[in-house]
């Protein structure tokens, strides 16, 4: 058998999270069809056997990556963001930073999130579907708070909106950024700051285009 | 044979045409695997070998969709835009008017660019991503000439980041609008002139945001 006594020894929640590694890789490089178990399973260094019992189908191991990834995004962002006590500018631009250094410290988790999860049916896009709306609404609550501090009248389908728009652009720039060489987390969040706060800003103070 | 008399007067193209529009339906609601040629020839009115011989393989088919409402969506906008006497935020404020009214009055196409084109794999996604960004180009070049006139220091590359963060916005925001009951094209297309243009207003004239 392969792995040996170093091999296993380790927990099997660490193991678990070598082969989500693995399989994170695989599928974002190869294509969720493409990708083989066997190939995940040496990448990991276990039998493909291992990988059956501990994560299940192929299908399984791909709907545990796209939310094991989507959650560690949330998180990565959600830390970023920081307390209410930071002003509402400030917290979007570590928000934005925080989104963008994590889709450019982690192209396979991003391909695999915005590309792979929505392109192979059912069950991985409604999955996706899923984390995005989880993302969509911490967004919206981050507008929330800021429009009902600042007290614009901005209602609440307004806040779905923008975040609806907020998340929407930040994906699209994201997969940009992944694919124009030279561009930095920085530079893509300072744009995305550039494009939406100046907007969101004089949203809050009420201040609204209309046609004229 | 089916179709009769008056079936076989009416010109290619026209046939053509009833089978695109057909296809897209089809191809909307059931997905791309789902879809059946014998459905589709049916709803055009048509024996499902003539749809074989003029439009080729379900793959061909589904194809031709995309180009077809993709060259929609992208006529409809620059119809929409108008000619550069017009203030930027006016142009800007019409095409999103234009865009969102074309997926609102054609739904089955919105659904076929920016859902069936992209999960489908190759060559669909190919397609679709060449279409998109056709559609970014066309959008940088209005940002590029408003920022020209403007000569607020706005770069190359920054024209093209802010073009995708702008299709994001807008692709993420009809998705939501198809979605929301009682969205309406203007609503949709006022929230995102406030998200987008208030914020490209103030690049326009250098007042950029940055982190204090």
């Amino acid at each position: 058998m392969a792995g040996g006594a170093k091999a296993r020894r380790l927990p099997r929640a660490v193991r678990e999270g070598q082969m989500l590694d693995a399989a994170v890789r695989c599928f974002a490089r190869h294509g969720y069809q493409t990708a083989s178990m066997d190939e995940i399973a040496e990448l990991a260094g276990v039998s493909k056997p291992l990988v059956y019992l501990y994560l299940g189908s192929k299908e399984e191991l791909f709907t545990a990556c796209i939310r094991r990834e989507a959650g560690a995004l949330l998180g990565a962002v959600a830390a970023g963001v920081g307390g209410s006590e930071v002003p509402p500018d400030e917290r979007l631009w570590a928000g934005l930073l925080a989104f963008f250094t994590y889709a450019a410290e982690h192209p396979d988790s991003w391909v695999v999130l915005s590309r792979q999860a929505r392109t192979h049916g059912e069950p991985f896009a409604g999955e996706a579907a899923r984390m995005r709306d989880e993302i969509v609404g911490f967004v919206a609550g981050l507008i929330g708070e800021a429009a009902g501090e600042a007290g614009g009248g901005i209602t609440p389908r307004d806040v779905d909106a923008l975040a609806q728009a907020l998340v929407g652009s930040a994906e699209s720039l994201a997969d940009w950024a992944d694919e124009t060489p030279g561009v930095t987390a920085r530079e893509a969040a300072a744009t995305l700051m550039n494009f939406a706060w100046a907007g969101l800003g004089n949203l809050m103070k009420s201040e609204r285009w209309s046609p004229r």
